[in-house]
């Protein structure tokens, strides 16, 4: 059996926008602590995502990654006031792209393309802007619209259901790989993005293609698009 | 309106049984890497624990412990034998009590004791039976039978429907502050043993009461019945 992949779906934070280009100015706001802030940030943004989900008790992704910079300027012995909060938490408004991104997208112009995200429509909507990156997606989803974060499968539905496709249809890309092994799990056709060179999680769905960077996602589809038919079993 | 707390519930890995006594065995095995893989497995355990309640693919939590194990060790670079894995994650079946415990159980006898874990039956049966606490609890109620893990309310509803008691008589006790929001979102009342002098997680729901061990909660709950009835308040 042939796959054909119709369209590609990308998480955002960490695959398109680096999450840790925060970093410079945590380490502005609390010279020498930027990089354990930034990280320590984003670890405590993805539990409270998952323990908000699995508490039932959803809150937008907005006050989730608040309530994670909190903790994590507490736990750091941090003092940081409303205003620096303020200002700290803006910068998930305007995260960098990764520096493969646009170029990538642009060789991927074949396949119907959108983002699925953690991320409430206003945070997305102004990363996508101020990234440059509008018109790129045919849709910008965001999970707020079910109220559960991914990796529940009613996350990975929303796609389904906002691009009215099948599952095998879709191709799901991530740099995170609890995200990919949801996808995965879901039904969806899955790229890890291994950006970080590190090792996939223990959670028993494996991606089908595993790159460096899009470029490499890029490349790899292309490929597979001019090789006779039977080489598409690369890409199962 | 009065408080009357018939039944204590306490979790197990991290409140009654020190997690970290696994470290020494893995200095031993890794030597110089055993805190480093200790914190990571833990980590990894829980953060699976929850991934695959969200995923809806649930695999018990010795198939959970021994995956965060590996994914621990590969991530450490650390070449683990089977027969090496197979020695680590025995330790979960004779892990160390905290010092606090056994005296502080004693001193609570007037209420129902129970404990509500993660762990499989067979984990904690011999954990509670390798530190000698047969017979302080009278149910030991494993997540197992519901095939969720904590903090979702499915886990928290296992105990009442075990113990056959309504939700505001159970007290919960647990060191993981992701597990005391989730026990006071169900609806509990919730002690937090703050073991680690750590601050609590930004999800929402304060526990009640917060200790630095066990034998604190005790002398509190011990003062509290012998006070007159409005200072029962504090326990609110």
């Amino acid at each position: 059996m042939k796959r054909a992949i119709k369209a590609l779906v990308f998480d955002a934070y960490g695959t398109l926008f680096d999450v840790h280009s925060v970093v410079s100015l945590c380490d502005e706001v609390f010279p020498g602590h930027g990089a354990a802030l930034s990280q320590l940030w984003r670890i405590k943004q993805l539990e409270y995502s998952w323990l908000r989900s699995l508490m039932g008790r959803y809150e937008n992704f907005w006050h989730v990654t608040e309530s994670a910079l909190v903790f994590a300027c507490k736990t750091l012995r941090l003092t940081c006031s409303p205003a620096q909060r303020g200002r700290l938490m803006r910068t998930y408004l305007a995260l960098k792209l990764f520096p493969d991104v646009r170029e990538a997208l642009t060789a991927l112009g074949d396949f119907r393309l959108a983002i699925l995200s953690n991320g409430t429509p206003r945070m997305l909507r102004a990363a996508v802007k101020s990234s440059g990156l509008d018109g790129a997606f045919a849709h910008v989803i965001s999970v707020d619209g079910v109220e559960v974060y991914k990796p529940s499968p009613g996350a990975y539905e929303l796609a389904t259901e906002t691009l009215k496709i099948d599952k095998p249809a879709v191709g799901f890309v991530s740099s995170n790989s609890f995200d990919v092994n949801g996808a995965k799990a879901f039904g969806f056709w899955t790229c890890w993005v291994n950006r970080s060179d590190g090792y996939p999680d223990e959670l028993g769905f494996m991606a089908d293609l595993t790159v460096k960077d899009l470029t490499e996602l890029a490349d790899t589809l292309a490929r597979s698009r001019v090789v006779v038919s039977p080489r598409k079993d690369r890409l199962r």
